[in-house]
């Protein structure tokens, strides 16, 4: 375990659109704020911004609602636009019940409306959906800093989830590179010896939710640098972190 | 938001056992690290230790196991004594099935084996078990350290808990007192001027899992300080991170 961990927040990115260089946005905050990267430090980047360089927008005027939607919009108050599409993302719906759409995306996420985004859009009918491999999009992410600055910090895109049982929001991982995503303390032992119980950290979530400190969505910080954890390298990305459903007492 | 969010561990605390006073070791333990507590201060302190000093331990072999743990845990190879402790310590049990045992506390926390820990305790046979009311540690911790130096600091009481969908642990929050756990973001608008959806963050989950950063359970660490949040003064707890049974989906 490290010392101090400081958590950065960088601000000033333009709005993003289709085909731009988010990683060159981001290395330039950096420079404005006079940090030099490291290779133990973690850069999260909010899905929103990951989703728009990507062209994951979609604007709800071309949506055309099915029947099955429009019949859940209409009796809950909801865009059939955005019940529509929160549909097609899904590979399994959990529940769609009292207003409410739960649903696992295709990677496996488990989220409202499949993680489609409608606040701080660049038009007032775009949406964002969840990047196709977040995994991917940290990765790629990552060496276009490495190529940019020489240095490859790990990386960790986040979205903010509900969750049962617990009110209120927090931010999770859902695509991370360069750092064990779930950090296994197998075999590890407590101060009197005896074999620990719990043994597995979800790292990346606690980083996620440390930078949502900073991050709050209407102040402008769609990354965060956090300095000072040196995460564990390691490959598997946030996929590590999806609960197989044949394992998953709570479907 | 604020700036720049620091994480600082404060080790060195001794072994905690009832009676002792908490919060004289966590201001020493700010004193070595030269620390002066501000009031916007955030001091997140383990479960563990508050239970120990709260005398909320059990030695396993002075528990007489019912039938039901007896059954549950030879089928599993459990132990009995922490099953029973378990169903004691539970108001419901959600799930009871392949080894796992999930049950929601008194207070209303949704977590494996009603959150009994037994690892880092003093002795081999002793397990802890949750404060009967976090919030009020919280608050107690709170005025004791507002005694020993003037400053009030917020203090948030933290556990490990797993979580349905994703796997791995992340640290959440039990207790609060002197910040608002859950903040409502009913009707602030992003940058567009649309209403926001998401309308509850748990800030004091955020939290929790930053320091649960470098908290690692094995490294010593029961207490962190996290400073440049200044959190939103107020009251209500972490009670108010308890999702109501009757919205609860994933029952």
């Amino acid at each position: 375990v490290a010392g101090k961990i400081d958590i950065v927040p960088l601000r000033g990115l333009p709005a993003i659109r289709p085909g731009d260089d988010l990683a060159a946005f981001i290395v330039r905050a950096l420079r404005r704020r006079r940090l030099r990267l490291r290779e133990d430090d973690v850069l999260v980047v909010c899905q929103k911004v990951v989703s728009k360089a990507e062209g994951r927008v979609v604007r709800l005027g071309d949506v055309r609602p099915g029947a099955r939607a429009r019949a859940f919009a209409e009796r809950y108050g909801k865009d059939p636009a955005v019940v529509e599409l929160a549909l097609r993302e899904a590979r399994e719906v959990l529940r769609m019940c009292d207003g409410h759409l739960i649903t696992a995306t295709g990677a496996g996420w488990v989220c409202a409306n499949s993680g489609i985004d409608r606040s701080n859009q660049n038009a007032a009918d775009e949406v964002t959906l969840l990047p196709l491999d977040a995994d991917a999009s940290a990765r790629r992410l990552r060496r276009r800093i490495r190529l940019l600055t020489g240095v490859a910090p790990a990386v960790v895109i986040s979205d903010t989830f509900g969750r049962p049982w617990r009110l209120g929001q927090v931010d999770v991982a859902i695509g991370v590179a360069g750092m064990v995503a779930l950090e296994s303390w197998q075999g590890r032992r407590d101060w009197a010896g005896r074999r620990l119980e719990h043994t597995e950290l979800a790292v990346a979530d606690q980083v996620a939710a440390a930078a949502g400190l900073v991050a709050g969505k209407d102040a402008g910080v769609p990354a965060v640098l956090v300095r000072g954890l040196q995460p564990r390298r390691g490959r598997g990305g946030a996929a590590a972190l999806v609960r197989p459903r044949a394992e998953d007492l709570f479907r």
